[in-house]
């Protein structure tokens, strides 16, 4: 194995306004040998996702990066060689392998995945995207058939199931994107309701011509003006699910947060509640059911933005955190 | 009965800043005459709420309040004559008397209220302010034994039960009251574990060191700055009750809301829960029995700040929202 290289690539340096490829340098190095407990992984498919931004300021729910280290992100692999005895060379496996060709990781860190094709869809809508939405409008967001469903960042990979789903639960479904290209998108390719381009207009009056029976889930993946937009419009007993802050990942954080709060979660007796998809891998079977089921009955799209080369991870993430993709982007190794 | 006249306090015009004196006015006119369905009340005492303030923003859970009318309250008093089959002289009421000697009410809008001595308590305990405590505390909040429960306004009607119920419930409690006897009556008094003085230092710092281990439920009454301190110290799935934000009525609301929102709520997997204690009315029996017997056990402490005369009903209720109230604060008749 040692006579190939393992391309590798580094945070530098921890970003202090918005992100850059200078942040970023490849470097190579001998392939790792697996240790007792471990596995060395192939990588197939390195996931691309808004809170590997948010990673860089500190610990969240995970310890932050730290800078001269390969920076980290979940990925799709293949074992190549096993130390433990729960994997064996072949099984494909998710875990955070970082962004580099071959990682020796942890056995305890490694999930073993079904190998369907397209692989994909393992890092799609089989994998954190798609349960992340799943778990977070259902469990949290709780949409009652003829309720109405506002969703942010609603193109990307996480929004674009959620509005999705909600449409299978036969709400009316409201998604914020920014450009008139994807709002047309979501209205005419996922069937979407409505859409709201922040980039555009006023959000908060657009979101009342679209919702004009007021909201009664909001699907928050933004934070920011946008939460600020959506909270005087929530019904009484709304629910808002929190799944990220988007908007204040890449850059300095906001000093203020969005205005309403408490008074409005009072007054209209909101839920704000936030989660993490990990806190309902027990109802993971559940869920991988009803989305194949969704997705084999042509009722729901998998939405995949798939980019070549190790090179490109830097710039792809920094589109992404710009809103460039149309549902889960990835790249390809 | 026109023999009497009936002293009325209106509201001559909503303060665009802090309430003040000059706002309200005294006026005499005839007692009223119930109309069919209606009862007429002498009111014995009248209700103060920080709330009170936040009816003259807007419409709230109820329509605002508006100029050159009576001012709106909560009061008990003692039917004088009714015309509607549900109600009889001498029946004691609890409804929106408004700030006035007698008032003619809607019976659907009345609860007939058990003859206890004192009568305050049912203002205090037994009303709203106890009912609040209880029901946000046990419903929204849910503290476990051992768990940290924190409540800002902690000498105030509603945060002095929260604080003794939550010891009760075996948990370590501190409260945020303003002013170093506030705090001293805290921990000698109601038995608070801690008190952090929120005019006195740096409200982040000295929670801090009076919640080592973190808050699992924070009681919200005022929102604002103390909200924004609280939030970073939240331990995973905390709670926090949405109860009101006292810190924004007075005055001009808030430009901004606190930091944090929803980037800790994500990575916490915090609950934010508004709530209103009219949700909970079902539940009512099992909370007043509860109150009852800890009342009566000796282990709730019932604290009423009672001021005689109708005329002093402004400077009181001015006086409450500068915090300078202990326990339950409401006006003799």
């Amino acid at each position: 194995m040692t006579s190939k290289t393992n391309r590798q690539i580094l945070l530098v340096e921890k970003p202090t306004g918005k992100l850059a490829p200078g942040n970023f340098k490849m470097s190579e190095t001998s392939i790792p040998e697996p240790k007792a407990g471990e596995v060395l992984v192939r990588v197939r498919y390195i996931s691309l996702d808004a809170a590997n931004r948010a990673w860089m300021h500190g610990a969240t729910y995970r310890s932050a990066v730290e800078a001269n280290t390969v920076m980290a992100g979940g990925g799709i692999g293949e074992v190549i060689e096993s130390k433990d005895p729960g994997f064996a060379p072949g099984d494909i496996v998710f875990g955070d392998t970082g962004w580099q060709d071959y990682a020796a990781v942890p056995a305890r860190h490694l999930a073993k995945m079904p190998r369907i094709e397209p692989l994909t869809h393992l890092l799609s809508i089989y994998g954190i995207a798609g349960l992340t939405a799943y778990f977070g409008l259902l469990n949290i967001g709780r949409p009652k058939a003829g309720e109405t469903v506002v969703v942010s960042a609603a193109a990307g990979s996480v929004g674009s199931i959620v509005g999705q789903i909600a449409k299978i639960k036969d709400c009316r479904v409201v998604g914020i994107a920014g450009g008139a290209d994807k709002c047309n998108w979501l209205t005419s390719e996922l069937g979407f309701d409505a859409a709201v381009d922040y980039k555009g207009g006023n959000v908060y009056k657009d979101l009342k011509a679209a919702a004009p029976k007021g909201i009664d889930v909001y699907f928050d993946n933004v934070g920011g003006d946008i939460l600020e937009a959506c909270l005087p419009q929530m019904n009484l007993y709304g629910r808002i699910a929190c799944c990220g802050a988007i908007s204040q990942y890449d850059g300095v954080p906001s000093e203020t947060g969005p205005r309403g709060v408490p008074g409005l979660i009072v007054v209209k007796r909101l839920i704000m509640q936030g989660f993490i998809v990990m806190d309902y891998m027990e109802q993971r079977d559940q869920a991988l059911s009803d989305l194949q089921s969704w997705v084999q009955s042509g009722r729901l799209k998998v939405l995949e933005d798939v980019i070549d080369g190790l090179e490109k991870t830097p710039q792809a993430l920094i589109g992404l955190l710009a809103g460039e993709n149309r549902g889960k982007r990835m790249i390809r190794l």
